[in-house]
C-alpha cells in the first residue's frame, strides 16, 4: 500500500514525489514513457531559474537522480485505469498498486501538423513555446502556424524579437479576439498569410525552409506550431470535472475526490512552464501530505 | 522609461525578470540587501527540482549569473515609494525611476525570537521551513517553537521524521484547529511543553541545546521557529487590498490595479516554497508580457 501514487514522471510529477518522498511518505512514480516528460526533448531550457542554459535530458536527468538519491521508486509502466475509493486502486500494464493518494500528472502535448521530418526538428526549428524558445531566434526570421488566441499571441511574441514573423493561417479570419488581431496587423514586420497550409518541412540537421499549400516557399529558422494541446486526461475523465479542452479543473491541485490530486499541463491553468509545473508539484504534494496526516 | 520595474531579487523577482527580459522588455530588478532573498542564507536546498542538493547561496548565484547573461540589470536599491499612474514612478534611495508595470516581489520575513545566537545559527540548527529542511533531521531529535496552525503541522510533519520532537508553547492552549492538536497528541514522540519561552540557545558552530524559562534544558539538533512571518508589504499598503496578515491579496499575479502585479512570498497563498515562487515569477511576468503588448 502506498501513501502516494504520482501519474507522470515529467517536472510536476518528479516534484511532487520529491516532496512527498521527503515527508517520509510511501510514494512511486509511474511514468509510461520518458522521465521528464515534455522537457526532455527541449534542446535547450533558458528560462528554468538556476540554470543559465540546459538542454532538456540533461534537466531530466537531474531530475531522475535527484529522484533516485532520495529512494523515490520511478516505474516505466503505464497506467490503464484508477479505480477510485477510500483506498484507490491503480492498473498498469504491469500489475495493480494500492494507494491511499494519488496525484494525476500527466501531462499535455503540443497538437502537431502530421508531416513528414517534424518530429524530427522538433528543437531543432520547430518549437512550440515562444516564452520557452522564442529567445533562440533573435533577429531572426520565423513562422507562427495558426489563427487562434494562442497563435496570434505567439505572434506578436515573437515580432518583438524577430526580423520578421510570418502567420500562416488555415482559414480566411483569425478566430483571435479582435484587439489581438488589431495588434498584429499594425506590425510592420509581421506578414499573415490567410488560406494556407504548411505541405512540406525541408531541414535535415534543422530547419531550413516550410513550402505552403499555395507553393509559396519561406526560408525561415524557426516555426512555432501553435494549433493547440491535448490534456492526457482520459484516465479521469469519467470521475473529475474536465473544461471544454479536457484539463483537470481544479485552482489548488485537489479535485472534487479528496484523495486524487493534480499537478502539472494536465491542470487547467493559464501559464504551462516548467516553473508552473514545479509548483503544481509542491502544491500537490503538501495537499497529499496534510491529507495523509488527516487520515491516518 | 523602463517596461517593467521588479522589486525584490529573490527566486520571483528573478525568474519574472529572466521572462521579461527574454521577451525583450527593458526591464530592471532592484534589490535592497541580498539578490536571491531568503534562500540566500540557506545552507542546504534539496527540494528545488534540477539540483540534489545545492547550497542557498550556490543558487542565488546561479540566479544571479543567469539574470547577467541575459544582460538584466540588477541595482542594490531600496525602494522607498510607488507612485501609481498610468506611468508608475518608482523612488528608491539613490534616485527615481519610470516604468509602465511594477513587479511587487518583495517577500516576506520569518519572525525571530529575539535572542543572541540566533541568527548565527540560521541553517546551523535553526530553521523555520519543514518543508525545505525538515528531511535534514531524520531520525534526529528537534525543538518546533510556537502554537498556533503552522507550529503544529510542523511538528506532526517533523514527528514523521523524527526521534523526538518538542513542541514549546508560550501559552497554555494550543491555537490551532482542534483536529491537529488531537493528531498532536496522539504521536508517541511528541512532547508539548506549554507555558514555556526558549531563554537560551547554545551552540557555536551548530545548534547544540537550547533552555527554557521554566530552567528545562534540551538537547536538539535542529529547532523550527514557527511563530509565523510578516509579509515586506509596506510599499503598497494603501494602495492594493491587504490580507489580515498584510499579504496582497491576488489569485493569478494581478492586482486592483492593472499595471501592478505580484509574485512571491509577499502575494497571500498557501504553500510559500521556492517552487511556487519561481511560478509566480513567471506567471506576473506574462501577466506584464500581456499588458504592454496590449497598450502600445
Amino acid at each position: 500500500m502506498y501513501d502516494c501514487i504520482i501519474i507522470g514522471g515529467g517536472p510536476a510529477g518528479i516534484t511532487a514525489g520529491i516532496y512527498c518522498q521527503r515527508a517520509n511518505l510511501k510514494t512511486i512514480v509511474f511514468e509510461k514513457e520518458t522521465v521528464g516528460g515534455q522537457i526532455a526533448s527541449s534542446p535547450l531550457v533558458e528560462n528554468f531559474p538556476g540554470f543559465k542554459s540546459i538542454s532538456g535530458v540533461e534537466l531530466a536527468n537531474n531530475f531522475y537522480e535527484q529522484a533516485e538519491s532520495l529512494g523515490l521508486p520511478i516505474e516505466i509502466e503505464e497506467v490503464l485505469e484508477i479505480i477510485p475509493g477510500k483506498i484507490n486502486k491503480v492498473v498498469t500494464d504491469m500489475g495493480e498498486y494500492e494507494a491511499k493518494t494519488i496525484i494525476l500528472a500527466t501531462g499535455a502535448k503540443y497538437r502537431l501538423l502530421g508531416l513528414p521530418n517534424e518530429t524530427n526538428l522538433i528543437g531543432k526549428g520547430i518549437s512550440f513555446c515562444t516564452s520557452c524558445d522564442g529567445a533562440f531566434y533573435k533577429g531572426k526570421d520565423v513562422a507562427v502556424i495558426g489563427g487562434a488566441n494562442s497563435a496570434v499571441t505567439n505572434a506578436l511574441y515573437m515580432s518583438n524579437l524577430c526580423n520578421k514573423v510570418y502567420l500562416i493561417y488555415r482559414g480566411d479570419k483569425l478566430k483571435c479576439e479582435e484587439v489581438l488581431k488589431d495588434k498584429l496587423e499594425a506590425k510592420d514586420n509581421v506578414e499573415i498569410i490567410y488560406n494556407a497550409n504548411v505541405k512540406k518541412i525541408i531541414g535535415e540537421e534543422e530547419l531550413e525552409k516550410i513550402i505552403l499549400d499555395n507553393n509559396r516557399e519561406l526560408t525561415i529558422n524557426g516555426m512555432f506550431i501553435s494549433i493547440g494541446m491535448d490534456a492526457e486526461t482520459k484516465l479521469v475523465k469519467e470521475m473529475l470535472p474536465l473544461s471544454e479542452k479536457s484539463y483537470v479543473l481544479s485552482d489548488d491541485c485537489t479535485t472534487t475526490n479528496n484523495n486524487i490530486f493534480v499537478a502539472g499541463d494536465c491542470r487547467e491553468k493559464k501559464v504551462r512552464q516548467l516553473t508552473t509545473a514545479v509548483s503544481d508539484g509542491a502544491v500537490a504534494a503538501t495537499n497529499v501530505i496534510k491529507y495523509i496526516e488527516n487520515n491516518q
